[in-house]
């Protein structure tokens, strides 16, 4: 078991879908990502809060072992997103961005955190993500994702990023705007020609495309009949994803990436079924080794 | 190996994708059908066309042994179907819908055919549906599909028919449009409580879900980064999924469902890459067979 540094987003959210509406609660991508990795094994947390951001949503993470030392607090308000889920699920329409804090933010990290073996730069400026991948060192895994913002609002550094990582993992949504190519499977072929070893497409209730080393590995995802609040599962893949890898920390290559999605997508098949982080809180492993072996009977 | 029965459209499409246009090529919900199903069974074909319907396009389907003793040739006009694909090739965008003879078509079934085993409702009108099912003798499995032209004009004729047939075959979006409910997973239990035995709800590029005996069968399509035409892609597989079992002529029951999916979805692919039925014209056992080895390694 290795160490996994995520810096993201956390902040509060306000979400609507057809199931309900939930104001301000714990959101950010790496909230949702150090839940899901920690199942796996220690993750340490960069981000920013503003002087909002309550002790107890902390202690939520630092109780299930995710280290918050990175975790700056500054004047000023935290992160809040809101957005709606309509019919499709798989698209989250944006009412409103205020990045707060975030526009200030400084990234520094911590001593203790910068031999973390495994880092994934969640869904927060590309700007901001290269300044931690400059402060880390020699990682053995550097995996990076984005949304629409960043495609729209900085797409040269976000370019420049992908680059620079070992796995882009990507909505399918978000594949698209980026390349301009509508077919996902196009789409991955030019997100892979940008730089990075392996691309990971999520593609929400359809599972998701792996594509490295020249080939595909492609799943569909677990069956919900009731998504309540999808926000959060790409981010909980992604925790699904580094979490496995570095607690095996094996040679990377295809056939790990292969299980990690498998985790990955496992484990977002949880934060969907209620609002925010609160699936991720309730799991347990049982829960998860059952729906392994649900998954298998239904894949093979 | 039974013989299967298939009743469906024979026409004259006009198609529009991002890859180009083609007016007035072979179409048809029974010709996709049967050239898919006639790589594994002889195939009995039920439908109508008017006299301007060319010698040569039937020839092209009783050169591989598919039998049209039961295509009705009446004075005027073919079915013609006009539609266009913009980015999402999942939904074809109907321009113009012309039944022509087909208004007036009353389906006779030569005895040659009544004892076919197998028998597939393709999209036409439920009524024609009805008048071929009462016309056959004990079949071991009927199936059905449609499409939103008959969910919007017919519904109650086509609840009724999907009640009295063991497999519904359908897309997505129409699974959609029958039930009210988005979630796919959601929509085909509600399918199901209609009466068939078992639901194949097809996703386009997203692949399959089977539903039957209360268990999930879900995988994704055989990756294709050049989709050219997608125009009876659901029939294509319709007839890959009838031609397995009537080969292997087995009992019935969800592994055998599961694998005829896995044809059903192989041969599809061939069918969108290019425009109208010329792939699976060209599609010999040996591209098949490739594609199967390939696509167990994209999803194993």
């Amino acid at each position: 078991m290795s160490e996994i540094l995520v810096v993201g987003s956390v902040g509060y959210d306000s979400i609507s879908t057809p199931s309900g509406h939930k104001d301000g609660i714990i959101g950010g991508s790496a909230n949702y990502f150090s839940l899901g990795a920690s199942k796996y094994s220690k993750v340490n947390v960069v981000g920013v809060v503003g002087d909002d951001y309550k002790d107890a949503d902390k202690e939520l993470l630092t109780s299930r072992g995710i280290d918050l030392k990175g975790l700056q607090q500054m004047p000023g308000e935290t992160f809040k997103w809101s957005g709606k889920y309509e019919n499709d699920m798989n698209e989250a329409i944006t009412l409103e961005t205020h990045l707060n804090v975030f526009e200030k933010f400084n990234p520094i990290i911590p001593e203790s955190y910068r031999d973390s073996k495994y880092v994934f730069l969640a869904n927060i400026d590309p700007v901001l993500q290269k300044e931690v991948l400059t402060q880390v060192n020699n990682p053995k895994l550097t995996g990076l994702d984005t949304m629409n913002f960043w495609i729209q609002s900085k797409k040269e550094d976000l370019v420049s990023m992908i680059k620079s990582v070992d796995v882009l993992l990507i909505n399918e949504g978000e594949a698209r705007e980026l390349t301009g190519k509508y077919n996902g499977i196009a789409a991955i072929k030019d997100l892979l020609a940008l730089g990075p070893k392996a691309v990971v497409m999520k593609r929400g209730e359809y599972g998701f495309v792996l594509y490295c080393e020249n080939k595909y590995f492609i799943l569909p995802a677990f069956p919900i009949d009731n998504v309540v609040d999808p926000t959060g599962a790409g981010d909980t893949f992604a925790g699904g994803f580094f979490g496995y890898l570095s607690k095996i920390d094996d040679e990377l290559g295809f056939e790990h990436y292969k299980q990690a999605c498998v985790h990955g997508c496992l484990l977002a098949s949880f934060t969907v079924q209620d609002f925010g982080i609160q699936p991720l809180l309730d799991l347990s492993w049982t829960d998860l080794e059952k729906r392994q072996s649900e998954y298998r009977s239904v894949i093979q």
